[in-house]
């Protein structure tokens, strides 16, 4: 993004805004594994934060917690924000999950500082109690950042299974925060992986 | 989609819900006339509606009246559902704009009908609620709605407005909401307005 055509308010606060804003449009080029299910192309972590948004808003009846959904919908479309620096780790990539949390840590302090500093600190706060998934809030906008890239593969052949030979065990440990939060939505999550396995999707 | 492929659950009301996740993908193809600031390519529906979610969590500060971040973020991730199947409608497409109520009202009915009753009425009653303009909060998104494309047309050499041939009066009038609701960032616009007449992007 051209620094330099930014015309500056004269108001350091709002100008800082502005900057962070053209730098997270950074997100539409940060590509999941995740096909779109027409299959044209992968997804990228902005339609993906969107996508799991709208569904927090849809899905909280199956919640074991009471969750705040103005929150969650905010920790949605700010959970991968890290990413535009740290790059998208493959949740079935165990090479890359070893030094995620240190490349997202620095990705963190350098994005966030971009912020007039209370907000940035509020926006990294957020991002950390997702990451922590200890929080009813937390675990159920887990539940989504798990639960959609599941039901598109199961909507593309496996697709991202297949890709890198993925099994049974990798895929439950991934749902597992499901089976704990959602129990009723695990039942189904439950049924596509026995169907995933007998078609050829996912290894035993 | 394939919906043959989607293993009911067999709950209705979850399916319901799953099925809506499905559909709402397409928001993923419904591109708009503005370019990503890379200008690599036109920004689609469920990019800018991320991008403005996290928008309405920065600018709060500059409202000239208490709006709630939380419903606000859920109305901007949900404000340009409709265009599924209504499309995008340019903001300055006179044309386009003549029967985009009937369009969006239409698309609306078979939306929002995916869903169980009462969650599609929440969830249409905050479309609405958007797009009538007249509460905060939705005075709020809206702003977010306008200041985005706006913001990206400024450093991407006026594009939407070069290609349209738009003038001043037009972008005045629908950058109104900011002048009223957040008049220290109007401020910014205005200027950005001589200053993209300037440059030769908008007509005088």
């Amino acid at each position: 993004m051209g620094i330099q055509e930014f015309l500056s308010s004269g108001d350091e606060r709002l100008d800082r805004r502005f900057l962070f804003t053209a730098e997270i449009d950074q997100m539409t080029s940060v590509l999941r594994r995740t096909l779109l299910l027409d299959k044209s192309r992968r997804e990228n972590d902005a339609e993906h934060s969107w996508h799991i948004a709208v569904m927090a808003m849809l899905f909280s009846e199956y919640a074991t917690e009471l969750v705040d959904i103005g929150r969650v919908v905010q920790m949605c479309v700010v959970h991968d924000l890290v990413e535009i620096y740290a790059g998208d780790t493959f949740a079935y990539d165990a090479v890359g999950n070893a030094d995620k949390e240190a490349r997202e840590k620095k990705a963190a302090d350098k994005l966030f500082a971009m912020l007039p500093e209370e907000q940035g600190r509020m926006i990294r706060s957020m991002w950390e109690e997702f990451d922590a998934m200890e929080t009813a809030d937390a675990k159920y906008a887990a539940c989504m950042d798990r639960l959609q890239p599941f039901y598109h593969n199961t909507l593309t052949d496996g697709h991202t299974w297949v890709e890198s030979g993925t099994n049974r065990a990798a895929v439950e440990k991934r749902m597992a925060v499901i089976k704990e939060f959602m129990p009723r939505v695990y039942v189904w999550v439950a049924a596509n992986i026995d169907h995933a396995i007998e078609a050829g999707w996912l290894k035993p």
